[in-house]
């Protein structure tokens, strides 16, 4: 398949989707302020982002709200509180978890709320429970996207067949989601060229969300970019779960087209992510992380090794290893 | 340019070089213990390590000795001392820059010294210079390759005609050095093939230095080796110049070479590394680097923005671009 795009230029579908609050709220339980959020939403206006996530459409009756921030839950007037009628060019999206939204009672009629965007995650073997929420979000008048998570585990038949899903479906694009940031660039083009073969097809977009585990977050998403793939996620200073996304300055550094700018983002970190930072919130590459990656393993095992402080990294891998 | 390899196998052309004591020297002057150094050697022996390179062969009449550690000078009593008669599979390399080396003096007959391997690095504009101590060296019975440095600022004809003078040189291989890291996975890529069809003609093979001012080192160094460039440094724990260089740990968990090892590396990480860290010297990515990077900047303002404690990013940034 042909590179799509060049250095030069800029391609018109290309979309930035900022996942701060809902890949950095599981770093900190969602608990930001409400002057950060503002700031943010301020800033990604200012960026150019195209879309920005506010967290999670997470159902009440499983999550207790006492444990987590409001953006675990992503009430409708909880978004409007910021967003007032949200007379922006920014559309605002939210996550939705298969078996952990209530989709039915929560996700309403799109007139009657703030939110433009429902992205579906799924992992591959809750495909038809995915795609029936994808029907119900697309009845309600909203985008919606398919995220198939840890696709580094599916198969690949699996996968065709969830593409084609897909592709049959009222979902506006599929995401390219490497949870465990274990993939090489050499596999996300090659994932990128099947993702955009099908979705071609079905006249749909691909998205793209990669994981720092291995650094290669920025270098997978550009170059699922320049294979074809449009939507891009990224979070500033990278703020994500473990090893963190693709950070909004490094992409914001790299695209060409002229209303994306860099200086809002660098603006904002300043003002808000070292604070983060220096109340403890821990995010970021680190060895550990490039073990689980190379595993291609959930995170999760070093995150505790992280907070921890343990820093008997060959320990830890041969431990890993015996899995 | 077809591309050489693949993710189940090996290249037995592949050559890792660690340029922990140069590249890191930079950080602190080439102040290493000897135990350090020691544990080094021990430790790229285990990890299956090619070649290791010792420091600068910087002439003594341009540099004070008072100033620098001795690894800055490479003297050959100063090697012998860590490894003997080196009677091992990893061979000894030193970087020796153009206009800074006495060779003459200081680089004698191979069957005297414990050096396997000159690394000859140049600017563009200074290529008979460097192709005169190229033929020195390789007189002298020395394995060389020349590193023509901050390739991003070159021009292509200028690149392709001292591609050629390399080619007809006596050196046994090119490097492609992105000092100021500032190049995307797609230019390492048409740079990779532009080195490797010269190279190719002449015999000759091809090496990558990248910088991690983008947190694209890794990601350029593997995109360079599966395009077939086949000598490939890297640092533990990625110490080098501002924002270091590809990780030695990164890259033994990519090559699948039964005889590269990870864990001898994660073990002098645990061992050294840290520890260095904890004693103040630093390196690594850091938003200002970026910064650099992205503008295809030497790093030496991002560094004082840094050592300054500067985080006011925006600023920097806007002066940085009206340079």
């Amino acid at each position: 398949m042909a590179k799509r795009g060049n250095l030069m230029t800029f391609r018109e579908d290309v979309r930035v989707v900022d996942a701060t609050i809902r890949d950095g709220g599981l770093c900190n339980n969602f608990y930001f302020t409400d002057e950060f959020v503002r700031d943010l939403y301020k800033a990604n206006q200012e960026a150019g982002v195209d879309y920005m996530e506010f967290g999670y459409k997470a159902s009440a009756d499983l999550f207790d709200p006492e444990e987590f921030g409001k953006w675990k839950f992503c009430r409708d007037e909880d978004i409007y509180d910021i967003v007032g009628d949200n007379d922006t060019d920014l559309k605002i999206a939210v996550m939705a978890d298969v078996g952990r939204t209530n989709y039915k009672r929560d996700i309403v009629e799109r007139s009657n709320s703030p939110i433009d965007l429902v992205r579906v995650a799924t992992y591959i073997n809750t495909m038809p429970a995915a795609i029936e929420m994808i029907e119900h979000c697309a009845k309600m008048g909203y985008e919606t996207t398919c995220n198939i998570m840890a696709v580094s585990k599916a198969h690949r038949e699996d996968l065709k067949e969830a593409l084609d899903m897909i592709g049959k479906s009222s979902a506006n694009a599929v995401y390219l989601v490497d949870s465990y940031g274990s993939l090489y660039p050499e596999e996300i083009r090659a994932l990128s060229e099947m993702y955009l073969e099908k979705m071609d097809q079905y006249g749909k977009q691909v998205g793209i969300h990669a994981h720092n585990n291995q650094m290669l977050a920025f270098a997978n998403t550009i170059e699922a970019c320049a294979s074809g793939v449009s939507m891009l996620d990224a979070t500033m200073n990278g703020m994500g779960r473990g090893a963190g996304n693709c950070m909004m300055e490094q992409l914001m550094g790299f695209l060409k087209n002229p209303k994306y700018q860099l200086c809002p983002v660098l603006h904002f970190i300043e003002q808000h992510m070292l604070k983060l930072r220096e109340e403890g919130i821990v995010w970021g590459y680190n060895t550990a992380y490039l073990l689980t990656g190379r595993l291609n393993m959930h995170p999760r095992s070093a995150i505790a090794f992280s907070k921890e402080h343990r820093y008997d990294f060959e320990r830890f891998y041969l431990d890993l290893d015996q899995e």
